[in-house]
């Protein structure tokens, strides 16, 4: 500690990301990214012209991004923000809207990284639990609020929330800014980008580190009415003007534009989670349902989830576990390729059989 | 404007970062880039191996880039924070030492991001006036402060400040965090990384996007004492996890570590600021001398910097005017490669011959 450290400095307790071991031949399913490479396109756009243009500032707005994200997202370009990973948008939405004016809604169980901007913006929190299904129910969100963040679908269970629950919220609560964060959307969830146009009280944030591959390259963006991306675009320039490199900028349009592979990748995703969830379920596993590109899966009785990550580990696969209330005894898995899956199945078989 | 707005967002003026216009055959002198592209080793590292690897999330602690960063400084790795550009590094050592804690000292010309950040984290700021001839001499900081931030060299000036003179301020006011912004040290000034070791109240900033050519690529990093470094990493781990991507640890890495590519660039920039400096000074023009990538010089009589920072344009040569007390005679002009700044000259004088 130093004595020119904040009392928020001295105070806080900062985000833990899932591990980034170094090791060969590790089946990495503890952090949620996607099993594919990012689309050819990427590859092709960062090129040798693009790397000696690096002397240049990139372009501070990222106009020819966020014109792609509007057009694949049929918004106007007024509606779209771009920023360093959508950690980085959450926490500047933090700042725009939360930060001094009340209180924030998030579930009991969710994205931890909710009561760490909390903390950091010295924002009020309240936690809504979760039903006894680990389903989020937003009729519970009554409590006077000046914002409701959740992601859809939900982290680390991987269940979604319906449209119309969403819409429902947004009509009760018209005083209340309702953030989705939508990270694991494009795995069989419903985006409430559609809501956009019609609300002026949703923000909708999301990744391209899942279903676009492109986690190394920091890219978030949040949807939102022309009024709430200009509150984001102030604090942005009031902080860093230019987030986002030129390769960032680059691949990310690239990556939006093919819509082809992005598809072929998240149809392969979801094929691939409902064959482990049918297996792990055959071998006892209590798994809840998942629209995400993970799943969250409890073990049969006959071993703990804590053990079973250790033990997984030893055999070099890495999966999440989380020494929380409510949630130690299960386990999130991300889905990986078929091969990584079939080993996965395989080790946990033969431990089950050891157990 | 949102009723969703806070207070800070209501009130706030963002900083404007100098204009990326797209117009082919400019000659652009107004953002303090390198006129000559990052080390040919960048290009190396950027291949088609990176690029399939950013499915996966970067190393959170840029550990290899932080490393190379204190064997070139010769400090210990603990003594490094990077961050993604410069800029972020100085918002985040706001929050982290200055925000709530007392007044911030800097000079009444300087980098004009320094405002924002007060404003946007609510730092008292008081500034302090650089002398008659343009010089900033720390021996006028003497009014009580939580800290002292200013550029050396100064910006736009150019002037530096001397080393002695900064390490008798760290001995006179060791409870007051002293900032030394020296994104523009590499061109004739004298680091102030040297006092890290020996004093616990610096802080020293830097950034890859001038004289290591990778404006494009976002990369700043704080030099400090360990208990200082570890303040920032608090509030990063509760900002964003990832802020550097794969491809900019990768091209900084690589750049850190081509020495003589470096320093070659640097000596290139150097004779040509030199040049272009007794140049002007023949067309009449008054140079304030520089340590710098760029020069601050004000015109002739017979015509206003603004009058021809307009002229210049629409010659498609870009430079900076700043329409602000003390220094709207001036232009801040980038030192370009030899062919542009021959061009601009050539430009100015018939100009001159002209008005």
């Amino acid at each position: 500690m130093s004595k020119f450290w904040s009392d928020v400095v001295r105070e806080i307790e900062p985000y833990v990301p899932g591990e980034q071991p170094k090791i060969a031949g590790l089946i990495k399913l503890n952090t949620n990214e996607s099993p594919y490479p990012p689309s050819p396109e990427v590859a092709k756009t960062i090129d040798r012209d693009a790397v000696d243009q690096l002397r240049l500032y990139p372009d501070p707005n990222a106009s020819e991004l966020s014109q792609a994200l509007a057009d694949y997202y049929q918004l106007d370009v007024g509606q779209v923000f771009v920023g360093n990973g959508s950690d980085e948008v959450l926490a500047q939405l933090f700042m725009a809207f939360l930060q001094g004016r009340g209180t924030v809604l998030y579930p009991d169980i969710s994205y931890s990284f909710y009561p760490v901007y909390c903390q950091l913006f010295g924002v009020p929190a309240k936690t809504i639990p979760l039903r006894e299904d680990f389903s989020l129910a937003l009729a519970d969100y009554s409590t006077e609020a000046a914002g409701i963040i959740f992601p859809n679908p939900n982290a680390p269970t991987g269940m979604g929330v319906a449209l119309d629950e969403i819409e429902q919220l947004l009509k009760a609560r018209p005083d209340t800014l309702v953030v989705v964060d939508e990270a694991y959307i494009d795995f069989g969830g419903e985006s409430a980008a559609s809501l956009v146009s019609r609300y002026d009280n949703v923000l909708v944030v999301q990744t391209f580190s899942k279903s676009r591959a492109l986690a190394g390259m920091r890219v978030g963006f949040a949807l939102g009415q022309r009024s709430l991306i200009e509150g984001l675009e102030r604090v942005k320039n009031s902080f860093n003007s230019y987030p986002l490199d030129r390769l960032a900028q680059r691949a990310a349009t690239a990556a939006i534009q093919d819509d082809d592979y992005f598809k072929a990748s998240c149809a392969k995703v979801v094929a691939t989670r409902d064959r482990m969830t049918s297996r792990l379920e055959a071998l006892g596993f209590t798994v809840l349902p998942s629209q995400a590109n993970f799943i969250f899966a409890k073990p049969p009785a006959a071993v703990s989830a804590e053990t079973l990550a250790a033990q997984l580990r030893e055999h070099k696969i890495l999966v999440r576990y989380f020494n929380r209330e409510r949630i130690s005894d299960y386990l999130r898995i991300t889905v990986g390729t078929d091969e990584q899956i079939d080993t996965l199945l395989a080790v946990v078989e033969s431990l089950l059989k050891g157990a």
